[in-house]
């Protein structure tokens, strides 16, 4: 077979560990051929495309990024861009698409396969939010990033006399907040699914200071207040009415301030959470999705993505991909609550 | 209650994480009062203890080794033993146990509840080889350790011409050298369950120095050569008849200068795989093993042990902690031969 | 002799490792008793002490923080302040002082060196801006987690579009921006020193993007735009006329989505450069200048500090620590400008 | 100009950002050409070449290894070696060259100047053991990886009962062991220049444990014992007469197990502390290390090397590289040693 392997969507440490997984395990032991896409979909819209072979894989496994690049381009929101796809893949001669992402490009992935298309899914969001896998991979190294900035910040926070404050990725899903902040011991961990009392925020920070160490808090980037401080805040605006350019974290560091009257300051990790090189995990998981995925290539198990389920990895339906978002459990946050204050 | 917590065996990182997590809820949430047993086992059978409140926890998450200390003293080995255990838990008002630790520390463990003593278990092996749970704390820090090592032999291994061997701990199971040699991108995984071929290991090295890179292989403390190698090597005599003194890895290192006329240099990392501060998955999993310890306890569900099955922690029999060792199944190592060579 | 020790500012890595050298020779070696003063000039000031023989210093040396505390308390700055030191010295027997601290504390040393107090100086600055000494312990540690930060945004930089931006520490000396910047290979690095012209920085951005690289830019935060620009953010007015809440980083990311139509992000260090363990050349470092500040109390060399020149450790007198700030040179900065762009 | 550039000896973090910085420099600010010559000496005897621009050093300053490969080649050793370098100067059309070496590929680089080849020297040794530098790079990498390694055990030693011994690199000089020593902690630190006296190694290692906590030795390979048993030593002979496979570690364990009765375990680190990515002081010192070299060569200032005094980077003559080996002063061992036992 002749292997088209594309990645999309935002980046995620483990992408090249699952290409060149793919491409060890299809040319050398299957002896299928690679056609590398670049910057995801817009590869097979526009035919750009960059040789995918063992020599081309070498060395790449500890590396971020992925060498086929990235990009958020959407056939189906392109006038023909479905058509264009498909004579492109006959044009190259490709039987089959590998597509390694998220929600957006495993959408893509789902709506080709029912076109007909040849499509094999992996998986891949550094949120963790999807339902149909125990873990995607690049999360594990994400919070271990954030994980080693709340470490630092404990040392420090012990003999000073601030709030510290650790603005973490999440917009609609707080996995890596709540493992980050579990596993780095902060006093409090805010998170999307549950929205903030900000006097029981400011309660911990104030009980925290009067045992004489400072409190650390993790907040996700799309946690938020509860009741009428949401209203505000969901307009941009500061506590003066002002444009807000900072994110949820300086904000929260004002109102604390302003509340308790003690100094907060706030570590914006950002990208940083996305690239470097992946953990052991994250590597061990991406290789086997790499594998398990080209197998099910080989097998002709089209419209299936690969999903890991306890210590297996396991075929399921490509939809499921996209069927519902995996957020945080109000039980799974009451166990990092025993923990705060 | 009165609860005793103690760690045996040996070191493993998550074991404070445990504690913490076993305290904090213990006293915070269910407000029982704790006992620290000093030394595993000799704890108990000598009636030495240590104050196991909140204060004495505090910051001990992120820190390597036990704050209790540990050995290897079985109660059960020692004339009148058990009678002295149980006699001192109740001079102390003890009302249960909470036993951290591996197959001997939790043998003990069964055998005592067997015997009436209210005990629940946490399992703890670094080398990950227990059969009810789908990981063990301690093994993902191990495991990343030793990718690290074989991460930075890849340069030195590109610009130079010697075949680079790591020795890593596992003398029954090769879970850490598995782990770590898929991650690390090793040329040749060496794995207790499965004798190796000296001839073939020999051939994949010269395969690789035609290719122009000097090969990595990653050696399990326990790995041995097939066949007739092995009688020799069982008897702990080098090829010249000599005692050795080196492990697995110095000896390879020699039969590989040997046979293949190339130098071969060995680094053998010994106990940093054990030490230094956990991962976020080893401190995530050993705090929620310690969270749900302690509920076990509170429910009064003696005799059970708490594993992880996919994403949730479950309580299993005590027994089955010691029932089967878990090893890298034939499939598995099939996984990482892909990229041997 | 009976010797009092404190450190007084900001956090910096390697406090506890000169605490500790200080007390290992001080006690071990030449026989002194030692005395902890705490969280800074407070401890003398308020008579606040805590134990600090050789157990106390145990297992202290890769720890960031100081077990003695800090603050900014300034004893001149409190009507009878300094009189209230001079009198609680004489009370606990205190013969001399050792203090460790940057410009404010080593002032406050300097000064009652004058008045008569038998005092040491240990230099602490993280930003390396005291020009007495060629290098200052926390600085290397600051330096390598802003580069590491920068290396991982690279591979992140390589398959996505946008510009990233790493705010760090470095409020009037931009040591920490150059030397992570160069470190780092950032396309751009702006320091205090010298204020930026924006439409440079934009243009260095754009022609990064034409390359199909993202551009990676390192600001100080003291870094300010040259001309009417600075007028503007001086003012700590967003581009709106609205309030900045966030910081030169945040500033800057709005800024260059305005001018050149990309994105762009912003990663805030914050305080996670002040924590954690410090690095072998800060430990190194910190280590030595504790073993000379107590031999050169034992000499009696009293209103001397000691500082690195080369390879040595020197006496200098204390007044030079404050004598003039040690800022990058236009000749250093020219050789990080080769990288740009 | 068009300037050869060539890589020699052992690997050493920091190579690629040396190349990469003569290049960005001499390529973009100079106007001059580049060849690459491959695998050290060999590359110009042979005439064996590879490109490089700057798109070839594009991505290379956080890499270890070297781009350019490298040897232990010696014209001077091969009959009309130097006869045949010159001609393929002259045939290759390149004016001067810049050598990265050690020792050795520096007396080359030394008499081809001699011979009247334009040469400019970059001083590297991981051991740090050049007089006619402050500091080399690779060293600060080697150092800190020793150091972690000493950080791990730390944990395990105070949980545990055993001796644990950290075999580092040096040969000829203990500048690692002595700065990993001291920076991590360690309780004994052998070094090649002071021969070891095993009774007191073995006192030490008895008091640390009546202290209740485990000894962590630090010993560079080239360590020796005094008196008698350096002569067994010597022999490559263990204690029972037979050849020796394992390094100084090993047999110094087993020399502390016969004579204390304890338990003592070994790790080698090998070459992983010539890998991996270069720390912050390695890759500054390293670019500036390059970016004076163009200079100097821009100059015509041939026979010099770059060197580094205090924060200068300076010229040297070439012939001072080889000059005298810096060993570690009795003075700078006495610093450590207050630290022992």
């Amino acid at each position: 077979m002749r292997i088209g392997v594309l990645t999309g969507g935002g980046d995620c440490p483990g992408l090249n560990a699952v290409i060149r997984a793919v491409v060890r395990k299809g040319a050398g032991v299957h002896g299928h051929e690679f056609v590398g896409f670049r910057d995801g979909w817009r590869g097979p819209l526009e035919g750009i495309t960059m040789p995918l072979g063992i020599p081309d894989v070498r060395g790449i496994l500890p590396r971020g990024g992925t060498i086929l690049g990235s990009s958020r381009t959407n056939p189906f929101g392109i006038e023909g861009g479905v058509a264009k796809v498909v004579e492109n893949l006959h044009a190259l001669g490709v039987d089959a698409l590998i597509a390694i992402g998220g929600e957006d490009t495993l959408g893509v992935a789902t709506r080709l396969h029912e076109q007909g298309v040849n499509v094999i899914g992996v998986p891949k969001t550094i949120d963790n939010d999807l339902n149909a896998t125990d873990y995607t991979f690049g999360f594990d190294t994400a919070v271990n990033i954030a994980m080693e900035a709340i470490d630092r910040l404990h040392t420090t926070a012990e003999s000073h006399h601030r709030a510290l404050i650790v603005e973490v990725m999440g917009r609609h899903a707080g996995w890596i907040a709540l493992h980050a902040g579990v596993a780095g011991g902060a006093n409090v961990i805010l998170l999307p699914e549950f929205p903030f009392n900000l006097e029981r925020v400011c309660a911990y920070v104030e009980s925290r200071f009067q045992a004489h160490y400072a409190p650390i808090l993790v907040v996700a980037e799309g946690a938020t207040p509860d009741g009428g401080e949401n209203a505000v805040l969901a307009k941009g605006l500061d506590a003066f009415g002002h444009v807000r350019l900072g994110g949820i974290g300086e904000w929260l560091a004002g109102e604390i301030e302003k509340r308790t009257g003690k100094e907060a300051r706030t570590t914006v990790l950002g990208h940083i959470q996305r690239g470097g090189t992946p953990t052991a995990f994250d590597r061990m998981l991406a290789t086997r999705f790499g594998l398990h995925a080209i197998d099910a290539a080989t097998d002709g198990d089209w419209g299936t993505m690969v999903a890991l389920r306890g210590t297996d990895i396991v075929r399921v339906p490509l939809a499921e991909a996209t069927a519902e978002l995996k957020v945080v459990s109000r039980e799974l946050y009451g166990e990092a609550e025993v923990f705060f204050g």
